[in-house]
């Protein structure tokens, strides 16, 4: 099992139009083959801070989701919305 | 439903030292009342980064939490063993 957090800072006037494109992204990830759980959250002190919180079933679903067509044409997007993001891949320890 | 994401970057040669304390407490926390997962991951490209990822059924839950013995005597001892960590209280949106 893969554990992903994705975090963003997402420009402040931009949160309502983050949210939009992320649901799209979620809809369609949801069905990805591997996929555990993908849920995207906000930050409760900042609402800038959206973080997708995602379940792999293994490395090779997580890889196939970086190819998928949804997530080559939405990810750009949110990127143009957001100020900065972190990327962690996780594995479980306990 | 309230998810904590508790991200730290660990002393290189204390990485074992502080699974183990994790481990007393992951074991104490799961006991909680209002704890529905509480789980502990380390980075598939940086070992030293390791993170709790956290759900409780509420703020509540989490702020008993917050107050438990446990916690007050192991957190103390983590933050010796990492450099540095960043705390997210999230609220899920999708």
């Amino acid at each position: 099992m893969i554990q992903v957090v994705a975090k963003a800072l997402v420009k402040e006037e931009k949160i309502g139009e983050y949210k939009e494109v992320a649901y799209t992204l979620i809809e369609m990830t949801r069905k990805e083959k591997g996929c555990i759980s993908y849920e995207l959250f906000q930050d409760r002190d900042d609402p800038r801070i959206m973080t997708f919180i995602e379940r792999w079933q293994d490395m090779e679903s997580l890889e196939e989701h970086f190819q998928a067509e949804h997530f080559k044409s939405l990810v750009p997007q949110l990127k143009d919305l957001r100020q900065s993001s972190e990327l962690n891949i996780y594995e479980l320890v306990k």
